[in-house]
């Protein structure tokens, strides 16, 4: 019945959109379509409004056909973390507590930039409880598509948009990243996820985890996409500079800690991880084994100021008063912001900034550096049984995503593949050097060295049988 | 013996050099000779270094003979709070606590401003210990040469600055204002103190009290000269955009609090103010009473932010070891953060921004807002014997200064004589629409008026026997 499959890159959907040979209403409804069939089962999509979705789909459809100039986003349809204010969408940030009132119902700068990009926005994805970690108890979590045949963990706390990149089920996903939140889900469901620098795009109009760590980021099935995706929203409110070197062929020269970010790693995935340096390294790209000791002080401070900047945003009586709704993996890890210190945050305060001065003098020969996104593939969801093993997975799994944040770099997860299992790793590349856009171009160039090499994973979203 | 007098105005002292009737060296000699006369009994400035002020002064003079071109405050002496690295000075911070390997031995931008406008750095002068409040026990206090006869408070904390300026021992000399620090000893003093927005001039190279709240400042006999010093040092870094209606006589509309500035004033300010308030009011000032109800917040907001940040800047430990040798008043006001907790820390910070906004909205349609800068003449210093009578003191006494803090404006304390007494008092005239360059220019305005009605306080500075 349909004439076209959704599942192609984004430049092609694009392409057709403009060429007119289907129209953003029926990607629209292809969508919904898909989301109708699968989401029950993926658990990823927690709000919908179809009707808003199909009239900002035809008045797309209805300004092309007018000959209104339009950019290569207008009509995707795309899917926001639910930390986001929307217009026309209820923001819970996962949680079960009433947070009416605390995020001003005003839309943020970035989802403004998606808006007037032209993109539909077909709903809302589910997040850990304020964002804060990998797994909740208290919803059920969503199904990892890298197996359909078992449940995996898809890591957090942007597990929503990311399983719904993986899955198929809009043009392009919206998440934030706040130690890891959009690169750990993406490596574990097999997309690409890109975190720009804090202040690169404003948090304003998102519900805030850590007012200092936090910052935005997207999904897209490949690095590819989302240098197209980059591009389109940025070309409307900035002149891109563009290193042209980074698309021929400039010598790249990338950092290979060597502490800290092996610690925890399967051999599978340091392996999987192995074969894509030796690649690169056929392909000309200079590494460099440096130690990054800075990398090891991620535990205090995410420790130190995350609870306590949560609580401060949500409030400490609210917060007490609700520990019934509250799921109990939060309440443990945010509970701590209970006796903590203003004198210990400031200090801490000041030691991040201290950290992302060392680590630029540390890396500034180099353009970026690199490392598996999580040191193993998804486990199995029944892995996690208790708090504590909870905690105990979010401390693993994030060891390798959080020092990004601790620099405030911008990076990305390129999926690549781990052949044992045959199941999506990520590679991840992180720079303090480039910008958003230099980084997107050269992930660009790493991602089709994977490609070439057969080292990448590609989503085979799941099909309606 | 001395062929002039260094008391004139900044621009008369400028002139002179410029048209060299007099020498950089000459001028330099002449304060060096006035601060060994008079600063055992005002003890004012705590660091000299003639050698190396007499050796700027002549490359000043030599440079000016050479026909290079130099700005209008080249070779103009100046004294710098000692919160200030400045190299060739030790920076004590006003603490008997060793400071040293706290803050980093690198003047700031805004003592290289100072530098290249040529001005000859003579020396330091008395803080309180690390700039908070007004009055110590542990050193000595510098004398208010208001009144010669008997010691009265200068108010603090860059009181050694102001004394220096009221006593002329320098051409202008160099405060930072956290909490009214500028403008009220300026007050007390009888010159003319000038407060920055926070963001203005890098508080960077300077001891921080409070990271949030800090900004800087500058003493001079009268608005006029700060208006001179200020384009001078502001002419090398920007192009000034001034709004030449203030010059002439475009009309002025300027708010007065009904609420809380007026809650300690006696009497005999409170009816020097209104005579400068009705002055103007005759000169064509629109005056409209406004209730400003953020101003109470004052309190709980210096509370929370100043402590903590205080002591997360010397280090809990190290502050704790050093009970000895720090100051009573100090120690009790600092130690409340021993217990501050990072959550309400944070909360506070977040009213503090929002504050900001409201006020601004309030006095979006005003060029600023008037009150008294200190709600008395200055107290004998005899009045403060014990801890609890100095937190009053400073509680009374920093009613008036600190909203001007708490809103982040810009403002000046121009010095007004309260008759009965001979003493002088301030009036303040604060502003969160206008820039530095504009209230300036509206502040030599304002002044003009008070001279004009005989409204003014002008130093007379202590000559030599």
């Amino acid at each position: 019945m349909m004439r076209f499959t959704t599942n192609q890159d984004i430049k092609s959907l694009s392409a057709r959109l403009s060429e007119e040979t289907i129209t953003s209403r029926e990607l629209t409804e292809a969508y919904l379509q898909r989301i109708d069939i699968f989401n029950p089962k993926l658990g990823a999509v927690t709000e919908l409004n179809q009707k808003s979705a199909l009239l900002q789909a035809e008045s797309i459809d209805l300004a092309r056909k007018s000959g209104v100039p339009l950019g290569r986003l207008a009509g995707i349809p795309v899917l926001i973390k639910d930390l986001y204010h929307v217009d026309g969408y209820t923001t819970t940030a996962g949680s079960r507590l009433d947070i009416s009132g605390l995020l001003p119902p005003v839309e943020g700068p970035f989802v403004k930039q998606l808006r007037q990009a032209g993109c539909i926005f077909l709903g809302k994805t589910r997040t850990t409880e304020f964002a804060m970690g990998g797994f909740n108890f208290a919803h059920t979590m969503p199904w990892n598509p890298a197996d359909l045949a078992i449940k995996r963990m898809t890591g957090g706390s942007s597990h929503g948009s990311a399983v719904a990149m993986a899955s198929d089920l809009c043009g392009f996903s919206i998440g934030s990243d706040t130690g890891g939140s959009v690169r750990q889900p993406a490596a574990f469901t097999g997309v690409a996820g890109l975190k720009v620098r804090r202040d690169f795009w404003s948090t304003k109009g998102v519900f805030p985890l850590s007012s200092t760590l936090d910052s935005l980021g997207l999904f897209a099935k490949s690095a590819r996409d989302l240098h197209f995706i980059f591009e389109e929203l940025e070309s409307q409110r900035t002149q891109l500079k563009e290193d042209p070197g980074f698309l021929s062929q400039r010598s790249v020269r990338l950092a290979l800690p060597t502490n800290h970010f092996f610690d925890h790693c399967t051999p599978e995935v340091q392996t999987a991880f192995n074969n894509c340096v030796s690649a690169l390294q056929r392909n000309g790209f200079e590494v460099v084994p440096i130690e990054i000791p800075e990398a090891g002080e991620i535990d205090p401070v995410f420790g130190e100021l995350v609870p306590a900047e949560a609580l401060a945003f949500i409030g400490l009586d609210r917060f007490k008063a609700a520990r019934d709704v509250i799921d109990p993996i939060v309440w443990q890890r945010a509970s701590v912001a209970f006796e903590s210190s203003a004198v210990s945050y400031l200090r801490t305060l000041r030691r991040f900034h201290e950290i992302i001065e060392l680590v630029r003098q540390r890396l500034r020969h180099f353009d970026g550096w690199i490392s598996p996104t999580v040191p193993a593939t998804a486990p199995l969801a029944s892995s996690v049984t208790s708090v504590e093993e909870a905690a105990m997975f979010n401390r693993i799994n994030t060891s390798n995503v959080r020092p990004g944040n601790l620099f405030d770099h911008c990076g990305i997860s390129i999926p690549i593949i781990e052949p044992a299992s045959n199941l999506p790793a990520g590679f991840q590349l992180m720079s303090g050097s480039l910008s958003e856009h230099e980084l997107l171009n050269l992930s660009c160039r790493v991602e089709r060295v994977f490609k070439e090499n057969r080292l990448s994973y590609s989503v085979e979203p799941i099909q309606s049988p």
